[in-house]
């Protein structure tokens, strides 16, 4: 093998066993690269494999070389909430596996891994392509809704990055699955997040993320996915469940296309502070009534909520069926989509379900909403006239 | 390596070459791994590496661990139909390649892989996050429409599972490529299944299979994708191939967006038994007369037909053309999209081109049906006055 | 290790460094797997694996063997347009990375990388699942529009070829990314294509081209995606930018869907000669200024330009936002769509946002074009009277 491919189970150069805290390793097989890729054109990274096994991880990892590719032999998922919900006397095994990583830090840091480089201008320090690609980040213990919970992070990116890839990861037991700040060009795809607070979260300003073919899978008290001052990131082909809930605030000219969203609670897209020409087209929103309680949004405040300009909602099905009893506030309609703020936002051609009389409200400061054969005439509760009506007949 | 990655080929253990028989190594290297891992704590499984090879496959793999990552180098796919239909002389290789498996059992079964474990209740037994990737499963000879056939399957889940996943596979004159029996969120993906009976199938219940980004390519004697009893599967990205055929038995909240569809028969997606609050958008359907005879479905059926209620069909382009003398019953206009029975079907925004008069039909006994910018006039046939036209001009 | 798994920088058969001359090595292992595979029965192929590094390619890869993986570790793309327009003195490293080949044929050939077997007829010659996966090809040095360029061209199919694979790689730097002649379902997924002149050219006539997930960044001198004589390419879950520029020349029953598209210049998607029953559907559109100028299109040529029949353009968002003082001509209104030729091609549920009068524009030639709620009566330029208005009220 070349000298810049790594196991860690193998490699002689470590001071600690990868089982007693693979972090540690992780940092001196890095500090291993760097000393022998010395100069700007002999940098092309490495690739760390972590073989099937239960690692622990008492150290934070710090990536701070670009195309580094941690590898590992699968995303490992086991469910650890039914785990500790049901007598496992008899289970025949009761951990993740796969190459799973029990995050245990003992250095006083919350996440498993940070990427960060300093350096300025930005184009200084970005650090390029680096890859997650098909291992288990576990947090060991935590409580629904997982946040606040046990304040552990998967993988953090602090500084610039382009082009860095998630793929084939699994997460389970993190407040914060994936935080990636300052973003451009992020492939995040086909990963199974699970039991999360959060799951994913783009911070700081972002370009052109690309969200795809995930399982994620959080509880109430975080976001599937959070995104601010972004643009244009991509989220396409992903299943999001439990309590669904995509929130950007300040994102323009997102596509939010051909997902499958289930949730047990309101704000399963929310677009806010002014997000604007966003589209949320062939995407299936299922809202039952199930697991766990939050009063962090009644059922006034939309399954997809809108303040914000030109943004597009077509070709979506609303699957609603919750019991009138468990309506926040008692006695209301519930909302389906809301526009809070606006002008100029579009609906059309979605088709809404529903076992209590749901409505489509268009807020008094909005302006020329189009509802167009996306609600019937008592589907709609307009508290303006400033807005456009072809009702579902 | 660690002990926790095998390669047939160069594994000691075995007491049969893997050419011979590769399913009695994998058997022995899962013997192994259970022989090493034997606490609930300490089984995070294995990786089993196939390197490209032609394998013969005698004895069905029966995996009850966790965690196992089976892994190959490539799907090899070669299409068996066009050597079998074709001289061969001077072709350069007739057989599939890359990690190819042979199947050939001598032992009694049917199956290549088996993915069972017993245990009551259901989480005890439940198998996690196993991974098929990057092989070929072969049935080595066939013929169409490969069902009823030679009775060979590809992969076979029949406890139930969770996260499992399915990658990257090829798979080839099989009657069953995968079925996946009580499945939880399996993420099958990026495979090229073609020339068998039917691809995939989730039999008993499942919960949110996500079914993307592969090539379906099937004969007209089983199914594309078939599931009973579902709930929320998401098949997205897919190119359905020949003869196309998505069957839902009481399937509710499948969201069936941006697929590319082709068939040579009727019945490309058929929402049957109830099917209800489903979503059918973004879809392009080709059908045409090509290859292959099935009186299974006549045309009055429709390439989509609906037997539920609550579902959504939007913003799908059909794209029709077969020569009048191949239509059944002769002289009968082809149908479309039937919507057989059920309440509040919503269709909207669809294109229907067809060299023959085409037709969207509402049978006596569905209700409160919704055709919006899907049918000219000429192309509705409404046996019932329980509905709403809105002709596309 | 079985002998069908070779490693670039390990294996002894090579005459050359990988380091010196990468191609030459290739080539080697490809005539070393030739003299071990010589049957029809006996040809599985090989993995040939390229570890992280910096390799120069001196001879193009000749590759006439079937279900041959090559596969490094990770896309290793860092933008050398941004590194050009830089002081580098303080960057840490200025290459891109992973498994990096740079391109600097010194044997006449312009291919990194050319596939193609002769033989007839062509079931003879075609070749089965090649795979290109996780690496970099980097044409290393260019300058925008890349094209005409270095003429450099990354990989070339030139004979058919039937369910290849191109999948995690990253381009930069090259005229020409991937070009595909006589595709029969080629998968092209999960690919960083950047700094390109054309990313993807599907070249001849193929069949049911999948191209899912990628990120395609080309300039304003070549293309995003072309093909001609297509049937049924599959175009799906991309984020394509700065010039987004899809062409499709005599190209049937295509589907475009949920792409994230973004532009500097006119013509996104362009349905070419007689280009019929293309379904463009959940796409957004983003068409800006900035970067590059071009007098290749104007702005009457629409960000959808249709020369064909039968097409449809349905839930998508278009936002435009231009200068007026950029628009050519000047004074002119921007075309979002132009139907030019064709009859009955179907525009529903489209949502426009512009700073400018922007406009559906329906030329003479046109027949029977349905335009319902993609336009307000202000944004249709009807040139016949042979079309259907339903307007965006």
């Amino acid at each position: 093998m070349a000298d810049t491919v790594y196991d860690v189970t193998t490699w002689t150069g470590a001071t600690v066993s990868p089982y007693v805290d693979i972090g540690a390793v992780i940092n001196q097989i890095i500090a291993d690269i760097k000393s022998k890729q010395t100069t700007q054109t002999t940098r092309p990274g490495a690739v760390v494999y972590i073989p099937p096994g239960h690692y622990d991880l008492l150290t934070r990892v710090v990536i701070d070389i670009g195309f580094l590719q941690i590898k590992g032999a699968g995303h490992g998922f086991l469910s650890e909430a039914i785990r500790d919900e049901s007598p496992t006397g008899s289970w025949v095994e009761t951990l993740p596996g796969a190459s799973h990583i029990r995050v245990k830090n003992t250095d006083g840091h919350q996440e498993a891994f940070l990427v960060s480089r300093s350096g300025a201008p930005a184009t200084v320090g970005r650090l390029n392509s680096i890859v997650f690609q098909d291992f288990c980040i576990d947090g060991v213990s935590s409580t629904k809704p997982y946040t606040p919970g046990n304040s552990k992070t998967g993988i953090s990116f602090q500084s610039d990055n382009d082009a860095v890839r998630i793929e084939g990861m699994g997460f389970v037991y993190l407040e914060h699955a994936i935080i990636v700040k300052g973003a451009d060009a992020p492939s995040i795809t086909n990963n199974f997040i699970a039991e999360c607070g959060s799951c994913i979260e783009l911070t700081g300003a972002s370009q052109v993320a690309k969200i795809t073919n995930n399982f994620l899978i959080s509880s109430w008290g975080g976001y599937s996915i959070f995104a601010e001052n972004a643009e244009g990131p991509h989220i396409s082909g992903n299943t999001v469940l439990w309590a669904c809930n995509i929130t950007l605030h300040n994102v323009n000219r997102a596509s939010i296309t051909s997902n499958k969203l289930l949730s047990n609670f309101p704000s399963m897209i929310a677009l806010l502070n002014g997000s604007s020409e966003n589209l949320i087209a062939s995407n299936h929103f299922r809202r039952v009534h199930g697991d766990g309680t939050s009063n962090r949004f009644d059922d006034k405040f939309g399954l997809v909520h809108i303040a914000g300009s030109g943004n597009t909602v077509t070709s979506n099905q609303f699957s609603f069926s919750v019991p009138a009893q468990n309506i926040t506030p008692a006695g209301a309609d519930p909302t389906i989509v809301l526009v809070k703020s606006g002008d100029n936002n579009y609906l059309a051609a979605n088709h809404i379900t529903s076992n209590l009389p749901a409505k489509v409200v268009l807020d008094a400061a909005t302006t020329a909403t189009k509802v167009l054969y996306s609600a019937t005439t008592a589907q709609l509760d307009a508290f303006t006239s400033s807005h456009s009506m072809v009702a579902t007949p």
